[in-house]
């Protein structure tokens, strides 16, 4: 019998076990064993291993995964765009699957906010056969109603895993808030959000983009990926950011700011940058990082839009990946990614994440 | 030569004083005098006589105001809808005079932010000739460039002014934010802006209105203008007001809230209060009254969109005239206003408006 | 064994044959048997028994009923609201079922376009088991997937069925177009989708609604509904009606047209009584019926949005009922539905529409 | 007395004659006296000359003009945007004027309807002092309220004059329909508007540009500005271009038609080309060029949105300036610009633009 071995978190804050569990030998329905090529660091993972969010341990992490299709399930014949699928195809997947039937996915369509999502390497304990639902590990189980995407044999994985659940979440969070030609736009953060924020406002017109972040070797790839002036949170106080934007803006401030940090302290000072009737998106509050001083008022007085978004839709799945094959000169996501970890060091790969040693680590099993 | 009294605003907190202007001779090209035939007494008059925003004292207070022309400046001819002006007609106006330049009129259309904006009754010293710029008096002078509407004969001028700011306010806002046929709705307040609001949802269509307000007068009114269910906010608490909004709406929360209050607190209540993807508008927030403790995670995690609103132009100032003229049988606004003070008692008209103790009270010279 | 009657489209133009066929003992899982109550004759029926659209004959027609569920495959227990569902239910149901899986159900969502979509009434032949797909029948069968929806219990079956899927078609056409509190408005056609679309017009908040259309019965339910102004089109010219408007607009034509009417003639004559920057909604040409001499000059000088509507989502099923429950005195759409025949008069009730003898006309086996 | 030769639209198709004019000695408030640098001949020029749109004649033609300030009248100390203004500053203005004061510029804000718009080079007869207000002359006089735009320094004065007045129509257009990032879109027409729609939906972030056009020396150019795919229209018929596009979208169509051609036929081909749920702009249609056989069934089975877009505004006009800066590299809209003529071969520059043998001609007097 075949076994896989996958790096395991068994108990919140402590290292990551790797252990073996049975490949299955049968695949249901609509199902697919994947082969594990390179699985992405999320900074969501730090977050789950520290136990900011409530999972079902033991869990296996890994939710930004690009394998090879080793077995497919009956009746799955196609990827989620139509394109047909076989055995030694090179695919990624949306890590959510929606139940269909809720409020959310129904009556007010916000099918992020389905009741019933789970997630892969999120979601999933894997006490229970077929046990393998999470990235870092040789093997992926992928449950029937997955969407699955074939990937262009052009792009690099390097590159799908560099923008990783960064970039849907960008052209999400985008889509909602709106970026338009000739914008100008701050992203705060440049950590993977950030970076895929940046790309996508250029990508749609913006005329300006200023990012503020950090460390330099992320600041670099900003520069790389088309921003106009980077400002290093280190070295640079709320006031010397805002004098720098109103310097740029004609003393009005930007059209757009994008928050990709999560730390509560960026949003007021990022509403302080939108000139008046201006928008922002609270892109990066993925985790509850507790409440800051707010002042309704500038909402009213500069007569903003503030949006949020969660998640992403496989929608959004294929249009990462056509946007990344598309503009890979102008975007080289594959840039992000580090020297890959072998399975064995997952809980290095994932400490170098925690520690932004570098913009994204992944594992090669 | 003729005079005009009016109540002047001389010193924050201190009593209005009644002081008397000559009433000009002679009106310049594009200019109006108008004799006062009921002002409205508006919450920022309060906030004004507090010093809560800057003034250029003595200040002559009231913007909103419905009066009679006395004389037309040469080429003043017609209102700013085209229908012809004359001595002897009554009129309402836009409190506001944009400047038409700046990059709030121009670049980017946000005109009710425009840098140069003038308002009667609050922007305006009135120890300089002709004096006469603010509602509270029995005359006031309208500048070239005043947006002049002839008010519908069969509307009442009692409804006009209860209507007030209020109601133009709600306008731009509910524009800004949208409520769709067959929203649910939560308004939080009760006084002018809430019941406007209330009025401009229930007319958009809104299937389920809940207001949160007090005391049990605006209530009573609230329900007058179609409320579905009513919430006396000194009777409830935050968890209770928040139990019931989740009973009505299967534990889902609504559309779209409405904040016409101005105190910080009640935004996080409110927040909590919006379904996932609904809408949050801060409409009240025009006096800055601090900050509140604010985790911006909410935005992202409910994928919620939230405005702001500030002021409106002549257009809301049109639309209100139609909307009070359509809808008097279902709004009755009239009934806001309680038994108008005489203007030697303005000052006692504002403390009407400061303790609530009448949805609104108003000045008949 | 039990057997349906059941009124069969066996050659286009022939009248209908009422044929007998066994009522399944067995119901598939997700699947539902249910009796009818009442199901209503759609303009549709008419076009498809002229056989301007290609259906697989012999075919059941009927897609506006109400039923009661006789018996629940296994696994049905809630509607698609989440309701539960039993034997004894009085119910509704979308007429189509979307496949969930093509470019317009996932990549670029346009549900109502879904290449697979299938139609009660419409789509499925008799000839193969469970034969029973179609309205003008005792029973019909709801295969899985069917989007069932519990009615109030205060909604009475014939305003369920006079609303038909005209209430629907309009809901989604003027989510699309746009209908703002304070608009003036034409609707073109008082057949079911005019009387819908000025209800739902209505109900947004328009603040004048004009109705072309005829027979006098008609437009009589139109004043009943709350048209402003009703103009026979057997009475009256292009030029008379576009004066008309014209006269009531201050000669600039109205925000938003709806085209209910299918006659391509009307298009070019609607687009005239668009104020500029007005609205068209094509609503109506679910049929082919050729073209019209059409200046395409028109849209760009007066600078229009036109927008086309297809079908509608389950979605709007559960809005429809929602609407007809809560606007019940003001649009009594079971006025819109005649005596009802018998099914052994199908062929009547059909040609009771073709004839416009009613609005509507229905069949209570 | 300086004089100012002009060429002069006297009779339609006639050739133009050269007269002087005296440049006026004094200059108005805010209005200035401008030599002319280069001025384009528009394709709405050679409408104008067959007399296919009404103007007082005799007129001095020419709306794209590039000049140098000679003197400013009083208070003129600024442009549009706020940055000052002196003698030999190089400035582009909008051709148009608006009221200010029309139920399209205030009511409901369509300012480029506004009923009293009058536009340099086709609305003023030249008969009445000070004459000058047309480009194909040495001297142009601007009228107060114009909307005057300094040239940054780095932007060539061919640049300007080649995006003329396609690229301010272009932004106003497709500010209408939208495009987003990673939308395909087929441009029909590859004259000024064609390569500026080109330009705009590129910078925009279109994923693939389809281009019909001629002649080659036009598709070359769009190749140049990034067309993915250009089709010569006399080298193909309807259908093969049909075939080209479903071929290039599996079938489907394109998200985005945008017309840049005037001729009604192209209408009912590009509505064909998008894919259900698409976008169709009619952009190219200024001049009544007649009817079309077309069937509205289309946009209600592939439930289309049309839109029409006239002109543009100020706020456009600086966009574009901006643009052309920002994108100097990638649309280098100079070379649509043929050798200059003399201001004595007027009539020659716009036989040349009549007859496409450049993309655009112009005059340097």
């Amino acid at each position: 019998m075949k076994t896989s071995r996958a790096a395991v978190l068994t108990q919140y804050e402590a290292p990551l076990e790797l252990k073996e569990f049975p490949v299955p030998e049968t695949i249901e329905p609509g199902a697919a064993l994947v082969k594990v090529k390179l699985a992405g660091i999320c900074g969501t993972d730090v977050h789950l291993w520290h136990g900011q969010l409530p999972i079902p341990l033991p869990v296996i992490l890994g939710h930004e995964t690009v394998g090879v299709i080793e077995a497919l399930g009956e009746g799955l014949t196609s990827d989620w765009t139509g394109a047909p699928l076989s055995a030694g195809d090179r695919i990624n997947w949306s890590s959510s699957i929606n139940c269909g039937e809720c409020y959310y996915c129904r009556t007010k369509p916000q099918p992020t906010r389905c009741l019933g999502r789970k997630a892969y390497g999120i979601s999933y304990s894997c006490s229970a056969a077929p046990h393998l639902f999470g990235g870092y590990a040789d093997y992926i189980y992928l449950r029937p109603g997955t969407a699955i995407f074939k990937i262009p044999e052009q792009l690099p994985t390097e590159a799908v895993v560099g923008a990783g659940c960064a970039l849907v979440t960008s052209l999400h969070g985008i889509e909602r808030i709106g970026v338009h030609m000739g914008d100008t736009v701050v992203v705060q953060g440049s950590g993977p959000v950030g970076l895929a924020s940046l790309a996508v406002a250029k990508a749609s017109g913006a005329a300006t983009i200023i990012v503020f972040g950090g460390p330099p070797h992320r600041l670099e790839l900003a520069k790389r990926f088309g921003a106009d002036v980077c400002i290093d949170i280190s070295e640079s106080s709320v006031e010397e950011r805002k004098a720098k934007v109103l310097e740029m803006t004609n003393g009005f401030g930007v059209d757009v700011v994008i928050e990709c940090v999560g730390i509560p302290e960026v949003v007021p000072e990022g509403l302080e940058l939108c000139r008046d009737g201006g928008r922002y998106l609270v892109l990066g509050h993925y985790g509850n990082a507790g409440t800051v001083p707010f002042n309704p008022h500038v909402i009213t007085r500069k007569q903003l839009t503030v949006a949020g978004s969660w998640g992403f839709e496989p929608r959004h799945t294929q249009a990462a990946l056509k946007f990344l094959a598309r503009n890979r000169e102008q975007f080289p996501f594959e840039q992000l990614v580090g020297k890959p970890f072998p399975l064995e060091r997952a809980f290095d790969a994932l400490q170098a994440t925690a520690s932004w040693s570098t913009a994204k680590s992944a594992i090669a099993p």
